[in-house]
Formats: structure tokens, sequence, C-alpha cells
């Protein structure tokens, strides 16, 4: 008797990937005090360059501004504020994508969105995610009671598992460029997964958080695509653009012309943001335009490439190793085999013990991650450097 | 076939309380040019005070420290960071009530908590809410589809409505002081629904967004309250209390000993959050705890009490005038009945065309608010002299 809770929480496997990272750390750091500043930390996926001087001055102008009654702003529009939609409008355009500004819902950060999101959709329905997967659009769907499908990433199709044509799912979710893998579709993958998802009447969610890092003809956003507009959604964030992971600014893109079950998902999407979130700081959301000003995207490029740099001292090290990856090429994950056959915790346990070097074991991101392990470019230039120089000595013996 | 939608959206009504005010001032500004800029609003729930001094420079500050790479801050915890839940555990001893840190979790406003909150239960559950009502409870659970049972309030009952042990439900929201009626209940009242919620073994949701208001010996917590520990989350914002309603930053408390079907509450909304939330804004977080320093505090009393004389002289107002209201004491919200027996849009029409004055219609907030008209103290002072000298001069004819 009494309210019933809901019983799929209990579902949802306790995540030990971070904290296992963390203890084994611990461990080491307290057998090891003497050599405990030697740790070099290349598995986090938080960024490490400070905000772009452009922002910080939006951030301090637009506090000035609240703190005076006339340039004072209270409530603003749950969806955004026009000057930043107009200005991610502007943005696609680049693709070239023509976007309505309607489709644009600012939100606070890509995470927040790929939760919520399901709210829009019955209990009960089967998604179909990549393995090795972030794990929250795993843990989303369990919370939902929704069934999980796993299209299984491999060497065998460069860490991009195409769909099946056997295989119903109603939700899709793509990650590209992939965390963890660092794998980007080209416009024939995307293709395919867009006439796939058409077919089978399905959903994409299309996370494209990574976008800034791609180069050339690689598609930045789904909507490059023929057809997308009426299958997929897609998320985005000035987390890894603009060094926001702690600042929270993001944008979701649901356009007009995607209608299920008679029913306008950008309708049901601003209906839901209007009863059950309040907008993002109006602080912030001017700190994320300046990220399109001549200066601040100036900024943004010289720290996306300094990630990059970083990216390429991985590979080239790994290249000179014969080492097989994936990513590094627009990503800053870099997803490599373990050497001499080794698992992925051993290899974890290894770098730490021998070259006090940390990253992430693949197994942590299911079950076709094993063997894998994952190196980020968001670490220091010189620190960078010196794993890579440790790691050459180590494995070259 | 394909994807099944949320149908339950299609559930919800549209609101058109604020799109219908903003339709009937339009019309008025057309028709009267010349008197457009006699027009007082006294209908908005925003706050007009801009953001106190002590807050701006904390955001700056912040600001300031992300843009240097040794003070930069990243992904933060999803449950917000020590420092300002610190402050909140010191606010709450006041009242007095004891709270572990981790009972306390930092949200960007009380509107996102509440829907969100709803994913820790069943659908199809019973919620029980309070007429007249905050939309926001009502069009949440539509979307999930719960059932709603509503608890009538009038001028029988002072407007705080008492349980009725007959009703069965599983869910209770309780606001106080209220939106819209600006009545708060005294600790007897708030006992009586403790006590119910156990018997039922319900859960209450206790949005204290006003709590600020609060003097004297009533209740700005429930669970200065026995036993509300075990039965009620509890919702608060620094919208009001700050000035943050464009700034954003909330709290929600989710007490340890909240255990329904064998699970912690506090640890399924942990769960929640960090799987589907990244945290508030650092640069938000630092200008929520200045709100506790003593220069801070003692701006943001200024700014409360500047709201309070203007809640005096609309209740001076009606005093003189002999009309019946609520709220006002211990709130920024008078609920007044329309004179002469007028029905809420007539006397909302009544008011714009012969004075100028906007407010609420209260039939705009359920069945029970017909007859009932909602002024804010949210404006200036001397508007709402202005409008006050107005209709006394109305309603004194």
């Amino acid at each position: 008797m009494g309210i019933k809770i809901n019983t799929h929480y209990q579902e949802v496997k306790e995540s030990y990937l971070f904290a296992e990272i963390a203890k084994r750390i611990r461990i080491w750091q307290e057998s090891h005090p003497e050599k405990a500043d030697k740790l070099i930390r290349m598995g986090i996926g938080d960024v490490t360059r400070p905000l772009p001087k452009e922002v910080v001055k939006a951030l301090k102008e637009a506090s000035d501004e609240m703190g005076v009654a006339e340039s004072f702003h209270g409530y603003g529009p749950e969806q955004g504020y026009d000057f930043l939609r107009e200005k991610i409008q502007e943005y696609y355009k680049s693709f070239p994508v023509d976007l309505a500004k309607e489709e644009i819902f600012i939100s606070d950060g890509a995470k927040s969105d790929l939760g919520n999101i399901l709210d829009l959709f019955d209990r009960g329905i089967t998604a179909l995610v990549t393995d090795p997967v972030y794990p929250v659009y795993v843990d989303t769907n369990i919370m939902q009671g929704n069934k999980l499908l796993y299209a299984r990433a491999g060497e065998e199709n460069g860490f991009l598992p195409m769909p099946d044509p056997s295989v119903k799912a109603d939700l899709i979710y793509l990650c590209s460029p992939n965390n963890p893998t660092g794998a980007v579709y080209d416009r024939t993958g995307l293709t395919a997964w867009v006439n796939y998802a058409k077919e089978k009447n399905a959903v994409i969610l299309f996370d494209a958080a990574y976008e800034c890092f791609v180069e050339g003809d690689l598609p930045h956003s789904i909507y490059e695509i023929p057809g997308a507009k009426n299958c997929a959604i897609e998320f985005c964030s000035f987390s890894k653009k603009a060094g926001f992971t702690g600042t929270r600014c993001g944008y979701t893109v649901v356009p007009d012309s995607l209608v299920f079950g008679g029913q306008s998902l950008r309708k049901m999407w601003l209906r839901r943001q209007t009863t059950k979130f309040n907008g993002v700081s109006y602080i912030v959301q001017k700190a994320a335009a300046a990220v399109f000003t001549e200066h601040g995207a100036k900024e943004i490029e010289e720290n996306i490439n300094y990630y990059k740099e970083n990216a390429k001292m991985i590979m080239k090290t790994l290249d000179e190793l014969g080492i097989y990856y994936t990513g590094g090429k627009n990503s800053p994950y870099v997803w490599m085999k373990c050497p001499n056959g080794l698992r992925s915790w051993d290899f974890f346990d290894k770098l730490l013990e021998e070259i006090y070097v940390v990253g992430t074991p693949g197994a942590g991101f299911g079950e076709a991650g094993e063997g894998y392990f994952r190196l980020t470019a968001f670490s220091t230039q010189e620190k960078t450097k010196e794993a890579m120089e440790r790691l050459k000595i180590l494995l070259a013996k």
C-alpha cells in the first residue's frame, strides 16, 4: 500500500568505472608516495584550457547588467534567448544546414536533454545503442523501462557499426565523433542510418558533442544528410567546443518535420521545456553567444588546436609503436588496442604501475570495449608529451 | 508501426492564461495608444530588483577564475558544490532544521526539480493538488499519465485546505506561502498534512519557493514538523529570495529517511541527477553562496523588505475598501475577492479599461479561483503606490 516507486531504477547497474579508477589510483599513491607527483591523467573527458577571454568578458558584462534595475533580466524564454538561437542558426548555415530559430532549444547541457528527451516517448520502447557506448544512453533507457539492443563496434567495422535491416529499433543513438572510440561516420555511413531509421519509423538521437573536432568533408551535423530532418534529433554542447563543462550550456535541435503518431516532436519538446524547465542563466547564454564573435571564435579555434596537437602526439606515438587505434583525427579521444593481447584493466594497471599514466579501460564502456583503452587529448601539452615518451619507452622494450 | 510517443502530452490543456492576458493588453494598447505609458503591471510573478552587489561581485570573481587555467573549474559534482550545500545546511539550522549535506541537491531551479522528481515514481499514481493551483503541478502529472485529485481552497478554509482522510493520494503538493493565494500554513495545518501523508504512505512535495517572505513563528520548512523527514521532499529556490529568476539556482532536499518500496528516495534522486544532469554552473553556485555572506544577506533583506512594503500598500488599500483577501503577509502575493461579485476576467477587463492596471484572473489557476484576482508585490514601489491610488478611487465610487 502507498505510493509506488519507479522500480526500473533498481535495474540500473552501479557504474564502478570511474570509482574503480579512483580507487586504484589511491592505492597506488599510498604505496608510492614518492612518485605521486609523477602521475599523468589521460583518462579525463573534461577540458583543462580556461574559458576564452572573450567569454569571460561577456560573463562579467552580463553580471554587471544584472546588477542594475534598468538592464536586469528576470525569467527568460524557456527555449533560450533569440540572440543565442540566432548565432547557432548562423553556425549551422556553415555546414550548410538551414534551421528555423524555433527548431533550436538552448539547454544547460547535452546530458540533461539526452535524458529528458525520453519523456516524449512511450515507456517500454526499444533503444539501439552501439557497444562500446557512453553509459548515459543505456542508464536513461533502463530507468524508463525501455529495452536495449546493441550494435557491436570493432576493428572489423572500424568501430563504426552499420544498421542491420533485420533489427527493429524505435530509438537509435549515434555519437559521432564517438565517445569513447573517436571514430567518425562519413556521409555514406550516416546516410545508411538515416535510411534505416526512416524505414523503421524510428527516431535517431544524434549526439554531436564533439563536432567541433571534425575536419574536412566529414559531417558535423546529421542534418547534412538528406532526410535526417524527418527522423533525427541532434544534441550539442559548448562543453568541449568552448570549455563550458563547468559553465553549462548546450542546445538541442528538434526539426519541425519530425512528426510521429500525428504529433510534432518539436511542439512536444517545447511543451516539455516550458513545463519542466525555466531556461538557462542569462549570463551563461551571453557567454555562449560570445563564442561566435570574431575574437571568441579565434580563441576557441586556438584551444581546439591545442587539444588537436595533443591528439597528434598520441597518434604519432601509437603509429611508431605499430599499435591499432581509432580516433585522434577529428576527435579528442584516441581508442587504442591494448598491446600483447592485454585486457583493459591489466593494461590500466601496467600503465599506472610502470609509467604512472592513467587512462580509461575500454571494458568500462561495454563488452566490445574489452582489450581496448581510451586516452584523451584534454591534458596539457607538457604532460601529454611526457606521457607519450614514457609510453614509447615502456612498449618499445 | 514505429516509435510510440507519450500520448499523455495530448491530454495537457494549453494554458491560455498569460497568452490571453497579453492579447487583451495588446488590444487595449492598440485602441488606447495615448494611454499606453500609464499601464501598470501587477500580474507578474517575476522580480524587478536587480541582483545584490555582493552577488554580482561573486559572479565576476568566479568568471575571472574560469579564465585562468590554475583556477578553472570543469565538470563539478552533479549534486552541487559543498561550499553551497554547506551554506544551505547552515541556513536550515536557523529554522531550526538539521540536514545532512548529502540530503541537499543544488539545481537550476525549483521548476526543473518539481518536474523531474516524478521520474522516481511509477506512472499512473494519484497526485493531490489544491485548487487554485500553480499549473506546473497539474501539467507535469498529466504528462506522466498520473491521476489528479483536487483539494478545494476557499474562504471557508482561508484558502488553506486540510486533508480529507477518506481521500487516497500517493503524492501531495503543498505550496506555502502559496502561489497564487499567498496563504500560509501554520504548524497545526502542516502537522495534519504530515500525519495524513504518513497514514496513506504518501509523499509530500513541499514547494517552499516563497519561504523567505515568512515572518514570526510560521514554518519556513516542512521539516520543522515532526515526522516530515519520513514523508516529504522540499523544493526551494533563490529566484524570489535573491532575484535569481534569470540567473537560475535552486535546491531540493531529499531526506535519507525517505524510504518507499524498500528504496531510498535520496539515493534514487542522486542516481537520477548523476545520470540526467551535469550540475549548475560553477559561477552561478558561487553567486548563490554570496547570498549567505553578511553583506549579501543584508542586501537580500533590503530587497525582500522592498517587496513587503509593496504588499503592505496593497493590503492597506484593500482593508480600506473592505475587500476580502489572503496573502500579503508572509507572501509577495495578494489574493483578493473581486468586488461586487464580478467574475475574474470581468474584473481584469474593468481594471485594464478603467485604471490601466493589469493583474492575474484567479480563474486561470483553477475552478476555485473564479471570482478572485491575484496582485503581486514585485513591481516598483512607485508603480504599486500609483496603482493602489487608482484602485481606491475606482472602487470607492
